[in-house]
């Protein structure tokens, strides 16, 4: 802990993968150095399956320590936690309550030789962690599964593999954005006949000061590590404030972060933890102290907007609430089409920020490769591509995860009364976890011209709920798209048309309001899906986010830059 | 004006420019493509003294049209204005006061091409307007002359080539910014024994919408281009609403901007004017429009932290007020140091946001080169450099130039009453402006540790008054910087010193409050001078502003990029 900290080993360790990940956020092509299938651990590589399921019944029921040994986190004033698994299980694991006022002048003190150390020793160190995590994958599936109630499949690469990508993608864009500047110059200015002014500059990235990361209950890796990694190796320390559901996988993380950091030499209170008492807001009471200089969240529109009106000291970056829409104006594959909305409806019951609420199609109909369509025929046979999908109940399981929380349930049940249910939602029994909420997608077909429909697809409805809306016309499709967007903000647009003109307005609109947007996937891509390095997850320029993972904005503010000049 | 828009013989004529100035803003050696000398112009290069000056004094007097020749600025309901040179002279120019209702949807609409001609068209159009606004650098000079008080080597330079290499630096980073990720691409993700799957990608970067430049009185173009700059360039329509007392640069800015835009086949509307009418609080008005997605502010910190605060529809980047120290620990160069100082608080009468207020001295004295010399004798050492610099009225004139505004006549009639005067200042009468307000900087001993001086030496003093503060020892000194930049902010920090360790002590309390440091200046080059390319100006990081210009974060967050996925 006293030795100087050397990071030369772990750079030389990763940057290969670094330089790889610099080159793929400017090519934007498909790459990863974190294998997404399972049986790629185990026998050497990481944890294998039933480490990771011992790793993870070994925490149960226990206190979390936060480590290392000798230098747990400083403060601890009591100890707190009550998660219970989406499936059932009382986790009881505890967690190290913080006396804020202990901890963060303790994270304020680790961090000037983080910030000495330089660009390309924090990141890394930084891709030293993401290693440690991408080893112990197995062991997050279960941590994530059980905090979100993601299916095992799902909870693996979303919650592990493809949660590193972006993690390794924020370093990646902290790195390039910290250097883009050298670190000295010189400044020769020539003035005529006499001799040129002379200047040595030397210029230095310095942390805003200690980041506050908000965690969400549905993807507490893979919407936390982006703003994790970010503020962490732009020089900064970084406060992990769990969602009380779903704390575990980010405890972990930040006792692999601070093992790491104290074994590259640095205090490992540059990562720490709170944990909140139950009904304790402490969200609210850390974003507002001076100390906090940086703020990343995922969660309700309500505390989003709280935060940025309210930690004006702070940069405040957040995902909120949207609606996403799909128009559906037309198809040259429609059962391809029909397949492709089906799974993106029922994968983890809905519960994804980028899963489509709104499906418009016109009262009129849709032409497709399997002729005319009327709107009925289009709802019955999107309702049959769902329940096709989720008929056999091993298959619905492992596609739909349970629903993460009572008022997901509620929402459910309260759909029906919303309009016709065209998809009616049906109770599946987990052979496991008997306490496990599990149910199949609802879709409720609405008039999109009725005022009364309004209120219901004019508004978030989070969970396994869509709206067949029906349209005048696709122009009154993209109308409402257009009046969506800009009114309730979209994580993703999804459009189906064989018109170059339709598209093309579809663009125009997501140019417009900025909105992602995904054209006639049909087949293994699906329009709630992002991959770090490929896509943008939001636009951070409509209403559901101010924010994108992962892009320079993301990351430029984090640090500042300190300029000294000299006579040379 | 209908043509369809082609950029394409912009492009073939500024493309080396921009691939140098990006090269410059990498490097940040010293680099410009506007020589600042003004017998560079003239004689087929741009406007030469005498038509720069006839071209002054056609606008006056007179109704201030925008143009271009039939596409004049529309919803101009009346015509304002009422500037009075700092000289001594009534402008008497008038120009379009806007209905907002009519000229905000008119801007918008000039967005889509200009959002669709892309990054390098937008770059080399932007380049096309700097290149015809430093062929007027002889225009703009008095222009800014008579709007600033600068004195005309100052207004020629900082208003002229030295703004304009501002905003060619924003372009860079601008483009630089758009460019980072292709304009498409193809997304291969490998399956195993299965057909990979595959997309094809294209990124936009899309403008947020409006954005609003709220002009200041003292660099109407240096602080107002970049900005300006960054906003066109990233696709965005931008309104200039300028100081009432210094219209008239930002006017001419309009103006040329217009008639490019038009000739390039764009919509003149994308760049427009906001005079007000004296008292209307125009600012505060369009700064909370819908339309308005992002401000640029020059000015108080009260008005910055009002539009910070209110603004919340926009990007905000606001420089606020500061309080610039200077450190005088030793000096090997004891009257270089004199000279430098001198300088650098007599220049445009201490009218720079980034001119030097407390001079901090041990009441022990310092080392130097010409022995120990004790407090007394540093301020009375220094008061005598000023002295000599300004002695002669010609050259008294065209250091100083005159005070913008009676607020900064006050402000140093009333500084003698804050403590001992070791400096008087003294009236100087201007050989062709009888009426301007010339003075000589006053400086005034202030006891460090006497609590009743904080007040003055902690808060911004506005002009051409500086405080010699007696501290106890360096280490007080720098207690009190860093206490001076984490309260009131800094836009400049100077030291002087010979000691590694105290320099090492400056340097660590710039890092850890974020302000910007020059270590012994003794030359040609000043605390209060920053070059574009090569020096940033002011941090971001601490109370005095909340962006630097010009770096990554002053542009990423300008537009966003929308992405549309397709299979390949």
């Amino acid at each position: 802990m006293t030795a100087e900290p050397s990071a030369a080993p772990l750079i030389e360790r990763h940057r290969a993968t670094l330089d790889k990940a610099l080159q793929a956020i400017r090519t934007r092509e498909y790459w990863s150095p974190h294998p997404e299938h399972p049986k790629a651990y185990g026998d050497g590589s990481g944890l294998g399956p039933a480490e990771g399921k011992a790793a993870f019944e070994a925490v149960l029921g226990r206190r979390f320590e936060l480590g290392p040994d000798g230098a747990e986190q400083p403060g601890t004033d009591d100890w707190t936690g009550g998660e219970r698994s989406p499936y059932g299980i009382d986790l009881g694991v505890s967690y190290p309550h913080p006396d804020i006022d202990v901890l963060l002048p303790a994270m304020r003190a680790a961090m000037p030789s983080w910030r000495d150390a330089g660009p390309e020793a924090r990141a890394a160190v930084c891709l030293e962690i993401l290693a440690r995590i991408n080893a112990r994958s197995h062991e997050y599936a279960h941590l994530v599964m059980h905090t979100t109630g993601q299916a095992f499949a799902m909870s693996f690469q979303a919650g592990g593999p493809h949660a590193q990508d972006r993690g390794l993608e924020a370093v990646a864009y902290a790195y390039e954005e910290q250097t883009r500047v050298p670190g000295t110059a010189s400044w020769v200015k020539p003035q005529g006949k006499r001799d040129p002014l002379r200047l040595t500059t030397t210029f230095k990235a310095v942390p805003r000061g200690i980041a506050l990361l908000v965690g969400c209950n549905t993807f507490p890796t893979w919407n936390g590590f982006p703003g994790l990694f970010a503020s962490l190796a732009t020089g900064n320390a970084v406060l992990v404030k769990p969602h009380p559901r779903a704390v575990l996988p980010l405890a972990l993380t930040v006792r692999i972060a601070r093992e790491t950091l104290a074994e590259a030499g640095f205090a490992p209170d540059l990562v720490c933890l709170a944990a909140e008492r139950p009904g304790e807001g402490l969200a609210k009471m850390l974003a507002v102290r001076p100390e906090i200089r940086i703020v990343d969240y995922t969660g309700s529109t309500a505390f989003g907007d709280w935060l940025e009106t309210n930690a004006r000291q702070a940069q405040v970056f957040t995902e909120k609430a949207g609606v996403n829409t799909v128009v559906i104006d037309s198809t040259g594959d429609y059962r391809g089409m029909l397949a492709n909305l089906a799974f993106a409806l029922s994968l983890y019951s809905g519960q994804m920020c980028t899963t489509p609420q709104n499906l418009l199609i016109p009262r009129t109909g849709i032409d497709t490769d399997a002729g005319h369509k009327s709107y009925d025929e289009v709802t019955t046979d999107l309702a049959a591509a769902v329940e096709g999908l989720l008929g056999d109940d091993a298959r619905a399981n492992a596609l739909l995860g349970a629903l993460v929380n009572p008022q997901v349930r509620e929402r459910l049940d309260g759909a029906a009364a919303l309009g016709k249910v065209v998809l009616a939602s049906r109770e599946v029994r987990h052979p496991d976890f008997p306490d496990a909420v599990v149910r199949t997608p609802v879709m409720v077909a609405l008039d999109g011209s009725a005022p009364d429909s309004e209120a219901a697809y004019l508004s978030e409805c989070f969970g396994p709920v869509s709206f067949a809306v029906a349209v005048d016309s696709t122009d009154a499709a993209l109308d409402l798209l257009r009046r969506t967007v800009r009114e309730q903000g979209a994580m993703t647009v999804g459009g189906y048309t064989t018109s170059a003109a339709v598209e093309r307005a579809l663009e125009e609109v997501c140019e417009e309001e900025c909105a992602q947007l995904s054209l006639n996937l049909t087949g293994g891509v699906y329009v709630n899906q992002t991959a770090a390095f490929g896509d943008f997850h939001g636009s951070g320029g409509n209403p559901a986010a101010n924010a994108a993972l992962c892009d320079g904005a993301f990351v430029a503010n984090r640090f500042r830059t300190v300029e000294v000049r000299r006579p040379a």
